[in-house]
C-alpha cells in the first residue's frame, strides 16, 4: 500500500449535471470513467469536483496526492485562486499534474506555462489522427505509431506554451489543422503532462489507447521527492577576501564573518 | 522618431528614499542610472516606479513601451495583480521584458516563468565573475570571455526556473557558489532576459559591462510584432466528412456546414 | 558592399541533368531558380554545385560565406566527408545553414543535429498546409497564419531530429500526416534553419511564400561574428591553495605556479 | 537475469600501461575501478578497452549492451569510425550513453553533439564543487545539494554543447571557472549523460558520490525499447484527391493509388 501512486482524479463536473446527453455518457462523471479505466494494483486513486468546498482539494488531499488528473472546461473561472496557488506550489515541489483537453484554459495550466495557452477549436465530430513522436518515452509504451479518435473537436495550432514542451503527440484533423496534442513540461521538481484529447460530448474517457496513455503519464509524472523552494541566506563555503571599511561608493555592506 | 525603440524602465524606487548609502551612490533613482548609462540616438526612455499611481504603467504607458527594465526588492507584494496582468499580457503580445537582480522574485517574472525563481543569497561584497557562454549571441557582443563584479551580493544556485532558460553568462563567486545570471526565454510572442547584477549598495548600474548587457538586451528584445492572444472558433478548411445523426454514445455535436 | 550577406547556394544539380521533366521546370537548377527569387540588394549571391571541384565549396569560398544554402537528393552519399567536415567546423565558427527538402539526409544535416534524420515519404501530388507556428519569428515575417503548396511530396513523422528544434512551421498533408516542417538549431555559434519544401518535381521554388521564408530566413542565420572552437590551456584567476607534495594516492601532478 | 541491465564499461586503458603513477592508481584499469564502484545485482557489467579487436565493441557486445560507459583521453583519433558508426546507431535506436571527463572530445560525444564539444582546461589539482541543480532527477538521488573533489583537472566554460543539454551539475573551480558538469541530452531513441569528474591523476573513480551518480545515470539511461531508424514509403491513411494528367509545370508524378 505505502507504494502506490496516489493519484486524485478532479473534474469540474458540471456538464454531465446539467446536459443529458454527456450525462447519459458519463453517467457518473468523466473523473470516474477515467478512474475506472485507468484502475490498477500500484494507482491509489480519489477523485474531487469543484462543487466540494475547497473544490475537494484541501491541503491534506493536495498534500498527500502524487499525481493530480485535471479536467475543466465550462467553470475554470470558479476555480479559487487560493486553491490553484495551492496546486501550484505542489507542483513545484513535485506533484505530477495532468492536464486534459479544455483544461489547457485551466488557470493551473496557464500558471504553470506563464503562457495564454490558447489554440483553435471547432466542434464538427471530425476524425484525429494522434501521431506518437516519441515511441521510446515512458507515456507512449504501448501504443502504436499512431491511433486515431474518430469523432473529436477539433483544437488547432497555434498553441501558445513554451517552446520547451518536449512533443510525444502530434495531431492531425480531418478539417486541416495540426496540434501538439501530448507535451511534456518540467517546472520545479514538477513533471506536468499536456494530452488534447477529451471532449464531454465523446465517448473518449472509454477509448482504449486513452486511456493507456494517462495510466503510462501517471508513473511517468510520479515523483521521486517533494521538497519545498525557499531563499535561504547562505554562509560562504570558501573564505572571501577582505574588504576595505568603504569598499567603493556605497559602503554599506558588513562582511561577514566566515 | 517613429522608428526608436520605446524603452520603459521601472524601478520600485524605495531603497533610494530611505536609505542615506542608497540615496547617495543613485541620487535620482537606479532607473535614471541606467536610463543615463544606456542612453543612444535609437532608444526612447521613459521611467515608471512603484509610487505613482497605477505604479506608472497604465495601458497607455504599456501599450506604448516595445521593452520594460524592471527592478524591485523590498515591496514585490505592493505591486498591484492588476498592473501584473496587464504587463503579463503585452510581453504574452510581444512587448519585450529585462528583469533585474532582486526582481527574480517580483510577481511578474514568477507569473511568467511559472516557477518559483527562488535562490541562496549572500550579502558579503564579494567578487563575481560573469562568464559569457554565448559569445555570438546579440546580447554578449563587445563583452569579452567574461567580466568580473569586485562587491556583489551573491545569488546561489539552485535557481528555479524553467529549463528551457537559454544560458547567456553562468557566474562564478569568490565565497563558492556558481549561478545562471544571464538568461533568456520566449513567453507567447515576448522575449525576457534575466540579468543577475545589480544591488542597490554597490555601484553595479554604473559598470560598463552591465551597461552594455543590458543595451544589447533592449535590441534583441525589441518586438518584431505585436498580437493579441485570441482562441477563434474557426471553420474548416476541409471537407469533413458527414456524420450520421447517432455517431456513438453521445450524439449532441451538430455536423458543421464547409 | 561590404555589408552585404554573402550568400552561397548549393544544389547537387543531377536531377536537372538527367530527368527532362526536371530541367523542364528548373532550366537552369533549382539553385539559380532559388537565387532568382530572394535576389535583394542586401545579399550577394554565389552558387556551387556537386560536380565542381571540390563540390565548389573550396577553403575560400566557404571562408567568404555568411550563409549556406544546402539542396541535395541522390547523391548525398558522393558529397566528400573532407567537405562535409569543412562546412560542419564553418558552422559551428558561425556560418548559417539553410538545409531544404531532402538535404534532411544529407551528410551536413546528419552531422550537426547528431540524429538519423529519418522519416515517412510519398509522392502523390497531394496537398500540404505549412502552419505559421511562430509568428512573431524573423523567419515568419510576411507569412499569414499558413500557407498552401498544393502538390508536394509528403514527409510524415516521426522525424528523427533532436528535441531542441525550434518549431517554426508545422505540416499538414491531405494523406493524413504532420510533419515539424520548419526547424531551427543553433550549434556551436552558427544557426541552422531546416525548411521542408522543395521536390524537384513541383514548382515550389518558385511559391512566393517558399521564397519569402528563405530570404528571412538567411537574414535571421546572418553571423554576428566567427569564432574558431579552441581548447585552451589556461592559467588561474585565482590563488589555488598550496597542495601537499603527495595530495593523494596519485601524486604525480604538479602545483602550477599563479 | 533476464532483467539486469546490461553495462559495458569501456575504457582507452593507456596511461594505465605506461604511467607507473596512474598505474598505481588504478592497477586494473579505470573500467575495472567503475565496474568495482557501481556493483549491484541489477547489473551485468561487462567491460572493453582500445586494444582490444575491434576495440571490444563487436556487433555482438554492442548489440546486447543497454548503456554503454565511455572513458578516452589520448587515443580519441584511434578509436575507428567504423566503430563509432556503430555505436552510434544503436545509440540512435536506444542505447544508453555515459560519457566521462576527458571523453567530452571523443568521436562519439561529438557525434551525437554535432558540436566541437571545446572547453577550457587545466591541471592544477585544484577544489571543485559540483552544484546539484536537479535534486528531483533520477541522477541525483542520494546526492546533495553539492558534492565536493578536493584535486581535479579542471574544466572550464564555453562548453561547445547544445542548449538543449540539461543541467544536472554545475562546477565551482577553485581557480575562478565553471562548468556544465553533468548535463542530460536525448538523440534519437538513446539518453546521453555527460559528466565531468574522472581525470586518471586523481582517485576520482573511487569517490562514493561519483560512482553514486554513475549507478543512477545508468538506470536513468536504460532504453525502454529498441528500434531501428527507417525512412519507409507509405501508403496515404486518407483519401487523396485525384490530380489532373499535367497539374503543373512539371507533370512528372503519378497519382498513388489507395
Amino acid at each position: 500500500m505505502a507504494n502506490k501512486i496516489k493519484v486524485t482524479i478532479w473534474n469540474e463536473f458540471r456538464h454531465e449535471m446539467h446536459l443529458e446527453a454527456v450525462r447519459k455518457l458519463y453517467p457518473e462523471g468523466m473523473h470516474k470513467a477515467i478512474g475506472a479505466g485507468i484502475k490498477a494494483d500500484d494507482l491509489e486513486i480519489g477523485y474531487a469536483v469543484l462543487d466540494e468546498p475547497e473544490h475537494g482539494l484541501t491541503e491534506a488531499v493536495v498534500n498527500s496526492t502524487d499525481v493530480l488528473i485535471w479536467w475543466g472546461h465550462c467553470a475554470h473561472a470558479e476555480v479559487a485562486d487560493e486553491i490553484v496557488r495551492r496546486i501550484h506550489k505542489r507542483v513545484l515541489e513535485g506533484m505530477g499534474l495532468i492536464v486534459l483537453h479544455s483544461a489547457h484554459f485551466s488557470k493551473i495550466f496557464q500558471a504553470l506555462t506563464g503562457t495564454n495557452c490558447s489554440l483553435k477549436w471547432r466542434e464538427a465530430a471530425e476524425k484525429e489522427r494522434l501521431w506518437n513522436i516519441e515511441p521510446a518515452h515512458p507515456i507512449t509504451q504501448g501504443i502504436g505509431e499512431y491511433f486515431e479518435l474518430p469523432y473529436t473537436e477539433m483544437y488547432g495550432e497555434r498553441f501558445d506554451i513554451p517552446q520547451d514542451g518536449k512533443i510525444i503527440f502530434m495531431s492531425w484533423f480531418e478539417g486541416g489543422e495540426v496540434f501538439r496534442s501530448g507535451v511534456t513540461f518540467e517546472r520545479g521538481h514538477g513533471k506536468i503532462f499536456y494530452f488534447r484529447p477529451g471532449h464531454e460530448t465523446y465517448p473518449i474517457f472509454y477509448n482504449p489507447d486513452v486511456l493507456k496513455v494517462i495510466g503510462n503519464a501517471v508513473r511517468w509524472a510520479r515523483p521521486l521527492l517533494f521538497a519545498e523552494h525557499t531563499a535561504p541566506n547562505v554562509k560562504p563555503l570558501e573564505k572571501i577576501s577582505p574588504k576595505e571599511a568603504d569598499f567603493g561608493v556605497a559602503g554599506i555592506v558588513q562582511q561577514v564573518e566566515l
